[in-house]
C-alpha cells in the first residue's frame, strides 16, 4: 500500500510539472510573439491552450483517484490538496498566456505602437517567478517559494510604470488609443501571471510546512 | 462514523455558504458605492475583505480535517474537493469586489465621469449569477448551475458595449481619460466575478454528476 501510494504521488508530481512546463512555454512564447509581432507564433500559443486544459482535467481526476483509493494522510494529503490548487492556478496562467497571444494579431492590425520598454522587464521578472515557483514545487523548497512571494513587488512596480507610460502615450498620440489599451491589457495579464506564481509558491509553503501564509504580508 | 461525517459535511456546507453570503454582500455594496459615489461604503467593503480571507483559510482547514479524519469517498469526497475549489473562487470574487471598491474614492477625486448605463445592467446580471451559483451549491442543483453558465454570454456582451463606450468617451473627452480607464477596470472586474460564478457553477455540476464540464462550450 505504502509503495503504491508513493508511486502514485511520484506520477502526480511528474504530471503537474508537465502542465507547468507547458504553461511556462506558452507564456514565454506569447511574449516573444508580442515583441516580434509574430502572429503565427501567437496562433500556436492559442492552440496549445487546449492541451493545457486537457491536462488540467487529467491531473484533477488523478488527485481524486488518489484521495479515493489511497486515502492519504499528513504530508501526502497536503501534497495532493496543494496539487489540486496549483493545477487550477497553472490552468489560469495558461489562459492568461492565451489572452496575451490574442492581442498580437490585434496589435499588428492597428496603427503601429511602440511597446514600453518596461514590458520586457516585467515579462522577464514574471517568467522568472513562474520558473522558480515550479522549481519550488519539484524540490518542495519553501525558501525558494518565499523568494517568489517577495519578487512580486517588483512586478507590481513595473506595472505601475507601464500604466503611467500608457496614460502619457494616449495623451501624446490619441490615434494610438486602441493599441495602447491593448498593451495595457497585456501588462495586466503579466501582472496576474505573477500573482498566480505567487499563489503557487504559497501552496508550496503550505505543502511543506503546513502553514497557510496567503493573506499575510511578506516579511 | 457515518453520522459523524454527515455532521461534518453539513457544517462545511454552512460555512462555505457563509463565505458566499459575505462575498455576495461585498460585491453588491461595491456596486452601490460606485453608483452613489459613496466612499465610506467603499471603505467598509475594503475592510470586510479581511473577514472573507480569514473564513477562506478556515474552510480550507476544515476540508483538510475532513479528508484526513473521515477519508470520505464518492459523493462526499467530490463535495469536499468541490468546496476546496469553490472556496478559492469565492475568495477571488471577494478580492475583485475590493478592487471595485478601491476605484470609488479614486473616481470621486478625479474629474466627474458619467458611468455607462451598461455598468448597472452588467452588475445586475453578474449579481444574479453569483446568487444563483450559490443557490446551486446549497441545493446541489446542476440545472440551475447550467443556467449560470449560459448567462455568462450576456455579461461578456455588456462588457464589450462598455468597452466601446469607454473608447468613444476617451475620444470625445480626453480630460476624463484617467477616470474612464478606472470605469473600464471596474467593468473588467465585474466580468471576472461573473467568470468566477461560472467556475462555481461548473464545480457544482461536477460535484453532483461527477462530470467535468469546464473547457467545454455551452451549446
Amino acid at each position: 500500500m505504502t509503495r503504491h501510494i508513493e508511486r502514485q504521488i511520484d506520477h502526480l508530481k511528474e504530471k503537474i510539472l508537465r502542465v507547468g512546463t507547458l504553461v511556462e512555454e506558452a507564456f514565454s512564447k506569447s511574449i516573444t510573439a508580442l515583441i516580434n509581432r509574430d502572429t503565427s507564433l501567437a496562433q500556436r500559443v492559442m492552440s496549445s491552450d487546449e492541451e493545457i486544459d486537457r491536462m488540467e482535467v487529467e491531473v484533477e481526476e488523478e488527485c481524486l483517484k488518489i484521495l479515493a483509493l489511497y486515502q492519504p494522510v499528513a504530508a501526502d494529503l497536503r501534497f495532493v490538496v496543494a496539487v489540486l490548487k496549483i493545477n487550477n492556478d497553472l490552468e489560469r496562467m495558461g489562459d492568461l498566456a492565451r489572452n496575451i497571444a490574442k492581442r498580437v494579431p490585434q496589435l499588428a492590425a492597428g496603427a503601429p505602437v511602440d511597446l514600453p520598454p518596461e514590458i520586457r522587464t516585467m515579462a522577464m521578472l514574471a517568467q522568472e517567478m513562474v520558473k522558480q515557483s515550479l522549481d519550488s514545487v519539484v524540490n518542495a523548497d519553501p525558501t525558494l517559494a518565499r523568494q517568489v512571494r517577495e519578487e512580486d513587488d517588483a512586478v507590481d512596480a513595473a506595472r505601475q510604470q507601464i500604466r503611467r507610460r500608457i496614460l502619457q502615450g494616449i495623451k501624446a498620440r490619441p490615434e494610438q488609443l486602441e493599441n495602447l489599451l491593448r498593451v495595457n491589457s497585456v501588462s495586466k495579464h503579466i501582472e496576474r501571471i505573477a500573482d498566480m506564481a505567487t499563489n503557487v509558491a504559497e501552496d508550496v509553503i503550505y505543502m511543506v510546512e503546513g502553514d497557510i501564509v496567503r493573506h499575510r504580508a511578506t516579511d
